[in-house]
């Protein structure tokens, strides 16, 4: 069985995104994968990058540089607990479920700090260990959201233009970045204006998609896929 | 004198990024303008989302959306403290300056959170109040921040891409989408690289910047800047 790490980050359990998180984990669950979730708010994530991620002495402790000493505490072990603990689901994982509404064109802010946090160098990635020789190659990722705005605003031409367009940050800039291979988005358009029955739809379809998910090839993940 | 609200995200005072919030305090008193700062590590700034930003009763407790929650909360002056603080701030400038080191793509956590909290629907947007319309439209913003990454990885056909690509969900969705107009970005490219004497003309350069920006037009925030 595969292992996934679905990080999750809503309110409350009973909106659209905790019901595709609850189904993913059945549906994984039962095709035998070991399923961990890191429920972001549950565990009042800490989304800030300061000092309070090195246990102990600084490397540099005239000038704080965040990248220098997360970068040099992974090296001697002495991140925080936080950290080691997530950076250990990664590790483990074969794929990276992020489930989230959309907000402002990107993830919520809990969530970016953990990307913030967690995906330290020399951990997720080392120059010149990068883009598809990241040093987490091998692994997979999939970003399944919500959006407050429809389907139209979010078309080519569209007044908020094409989804892919603001997808590159998150799938190229952070994902590609650390060698993760990244599979098409899953994408729940305005739920909140669509009838409960609509919303049954979406969770159904996500299921179904879960079923043949490691069947399905990456995206080719370069400016062509995003903005062509 | 024009009101100006610098938003600054960076732990490190001694950093090229304090450095270039001092330098915009100085540059734009002496010009007679008045200047906030919102730091936001000093001020431990809280990034996440969450119930404790309205206060008292909510509207439907069975169920909590924060979109919905923030949007009745503000309508009825019920949001918490700091973020009443921070958009009478936002109210009041003429100008917004966003000072970060480019973390993932993105700004960092603490500033996302910002964005996610301060920005709520009924103050910044209300739907149709959107884009050109957006409630906070007669202001301008500015990014200026400092990468990781060099220029020639940022160029097109580089292996980070056009850095307008990264552009789009920070000034088009979100400032655009508050209906504010956007000033071409002030980017230091990878200043851990290079020299202390280039470091000082960075600052230099953008010192000279601030001196004749009230006579900038702002960029034209559609696909065609960030894409073609």
């Amino acid at each position: 069985g595969k292992n996934v790490l679905i990080v999750y980050a809503h309110q409350e359990p009973k909106s659209l995104n905790g019901s595709l998180k609850r189904v993913a984990v059945e549906e994984l669950s039962k095709q035998g994968c070991s399923v961990t979730v890191s429920d972001l708010y549950a565990m009042q994530f800490e989304p800030r990058a300061t000092r309070n991620d090195i246990v102990g002495f600084l490397h540099n402790s005239s000038e704080f540089n965040y990248g220098v000493e997360a970068w040099e505490a992974y090296k001697r072990g002495s991140l925080s607990k936080d950290l080691i603990e997530e950076q250990k689901k990664v590790q483990e994982a074969d794929l990276l479920i992020f489930q989230f509404p959309l907000y402002w064109f990107s993830m919520p802010a809990i969530m970016k700090g953990w990307m913030d946090r967690v995906l330290v160098q020399g951990f997720a990635h080392e120059f010149p260990n990068c883009y598809d020789s990241g040093l987490l190659k091998n692994k997979l990722a999939l970003f399944s959201f919500t959006t407050g705005g429809s389907e139209e605003m979010y078309a080519k031409g569209g007044i908020s233009g094409d989804i892919r367009y603001l997808l590159w940050p998150m799938q190229h800039g952070i994902m590609h970045f650390c060698g993760v291979k990244v599979l098409a988005p899953h994408i729940c358009f305005a739920p909140e204006y669509v009838s409960e029955e609509k919303r049954k739809e979406m969770l159904i379809a996500w299921a179904q998609r879960l079923k043949t998910l490691w069947k399905e090839e990456p995206i080719n993940c370069s400016p062509d896929w995003y903005f062509k």
